[in-house]
This record gives structure tokens, C-alpha cells and sequence, in this order.
């Protein structure tokens, strides 16, 4: 057993809502921490962008995740929607990066694969499969978190069974 | 006259490429500099952007632009550009709000018409025009560092025209 299990950081980047999970462990994952980084829409999206970014900073600060686990984005509503979450998502693997963290992307086939054993899995079953693996007593909420939470897990899943077959000769 | 002519730095984002150009004054706009940030595509994102966000900084630190000005994206040429586009743009927002600087953003037609009194003018108008206008031997190299001087331009000719207008009873 490792002296200290392992701290994953999972995000779903957005400019409103930016969700976030904070797990240890990988075998029997446990839930550190949930929730959100909202952004006013009144601001200017400059503005918008250093609140995230000085809230990112301070996950990366006070959790010292060895990775962050993120979703990597094929599609969106339209183009407006998948700049805007690409801005969201440039300063979320900016933080990263300055934070000396390693990122992991996941499709988001893999993740609902990982979570709920189906690739085409919706919302309520990976939020339903998300409180199952973390033992809580009630889906993360919103979606934002709880999305959060699923590539994180996913990230715990992947990993250990990346480094069995890195490592399969013994 | 101002004793110090306003400095605007126009980027044209982009991952592999991002585009910048210098510029001082508005009446009669003369180059400060031009370039391009690169980064190789054999690196991963994050580091990518941790480049870029460096390469931006040293911009707003040794030319102090009272201005950053960018092109509003409201397509591209499909949602994985959109999603790239938009994380090297959500860098540069940042950077300039973590440099003070604020920021203007002007749709494409916008910047057509400012540059080439035209809103739906080719790429090549639009480098000879910023040619034109900055007294330059030949139109600058890349597309990506003409486009950042277009929007440069568009934002000091639609600064003083707003402030005319602004101040109109006098």
C-alpha cells in the first residue's frame, strides 16, 4: 500500500459553472472534496477568466493533486458554446501546467464506460454510479460536480490498470 | 496631443500560432512590433499554453499596451478548431486581466470594415491595408500576425470615434 493515496483533481471546465472533485485513493476511492466555481455573467469575460483561474489555483494549492483528470471535448451545442468552454478549459490546463500537474484527458465515452460500464451511459446513471463508488448518500449536485467527480474516477480507474500492464511481467 | 501615444497590442489566437502586433498611437498608427508565438505541436497542451501564457506575458511586461484587442469568434471550422482556438484565447484574456489591461473585442466584419472600409474584404485586402496604414515595405508574414495588427488598427479607429462621439456637445 502506498504511504499516501493518491489525490486525483477531475474538472468540467465552463465559464458559468466550472465543476470540480477531489478524490484519494484509487482501489476503494473516497470523496475530499465537491463542488463549484461560478462566474457572474455581468462580468467581463477577462474578469471571469482570472476568478477561475485564481480559484483553480487555489485547488491546486490547498488539495496538491497528483493529477487532473479532464474531458476531452469532440462536440458542443455550436462553435460560440465550444469557444467559450475552450476558454474555460485553457486556463483550467494553464493551472495545471503552473502547478507542475500531469493532465489526463478522457472521451466522454470512456469516462461513462469507466463509471457505469456503458459507453453510452446518461446523466442520471453516472451520477447515480458516481454516489455508488463514493458511498454518499446522494448524488453529487449539479451535473457540473458530479461530471466532475466521474472523470476523476474514471482517471483512478484507468491508471491503476495502465500501470498493471506497464508493469504485467511480474 | 497626448504626451504618450496609447499603445495597443492586437492578438490573433491560435495554439501553433498566436499573433500579435504592436502598435502606437491612433491618428496616425505607427508599427511598435510584430510576431508570432509558436508552439510545436509534439508537446502536450498544458505546457503549450503554459508557453503561450509566458510568451504573453513578456508581451504585456515590455510593451505595457493600454489595450489588448482581439477578434469576437463566432465560427470556425468545426468545434475541435472552436475548442483549440477558444483555449489559447482564454490564456490571452487572462493575461491581460492579470496585467490590468482591458480588453476589446471586435467581430471579423468589424475589423474589415475599420481596416479595409469594407465588411467582407479577402485576407489580402486586408494585408495590403495594414500595409497602407503602417507604411510598411511589404504586408507583415504570417496571416496570423496581419490579423493581429487588423484588429489593432480597427480598435484605435474605433476608439477615438467612440470618444467623439462620447464627448459630441463640445
Amino acid at each position: 500500500m502506498p504511504s499516501k493515496q493518491p489525490i486525483t483533481l477531475g474538472i468540467d471546465p465552463g465559464t458559468a459553472i466550472l465543476g470540480y472533485g477531489v478524490i484519494a485513493g484509487s482501489q476503494q476511492p473516497e470523496l475530499v472534496d465537491v463542488g463549484v466555481l461560478e462566474t457572474s455573467n455581468d462580468l467581463p469575460m477577462p474578469e471571469r477568466l482570472l476568478r477561475l483561474h485564481a480559484g483553480l489555483q487555489e485547488l491546486f494549492g490547498h488539495f496538491r493533486p497528483d493529477a487532473l483528470a479532464i474531458e476531452q471535448l469532440f462536440f458542443a451545442r455550436n462553435v460560440t458554446t465550444a469557444i467559450a468552454v475552450g476558454q474555460a478549459r485553457g486556463v483550467a490546463l494553464l493551472a495545471a501546467a503552473q502547478a507542475g500537474v500531469p493532465v489526463s484527458e478522457y472521451s466522454p465515452s470512456e469516462v461513462k464506460h469507466a463509471v457505469v460500464g456503458y459507453g453510452k451511459a446518461d446523466k442520471q446513471q453516472i451520477q447515480e454510479m458516481v454516489r455508488l463508488l463514493l458511498n454518499l448518500r446522494a448524488a453529487p449536485q449539479p451535473d457540473d460536480a458530479a461530471d466532475a467527480l466521474a472523470v476523476a474516477l474514471c482517471h483512478v480507474q484507468t491508471i491503476p490498470f495502465a500501470s498493471r500492464v506497464a508493469g504485467g511481467g511480474d
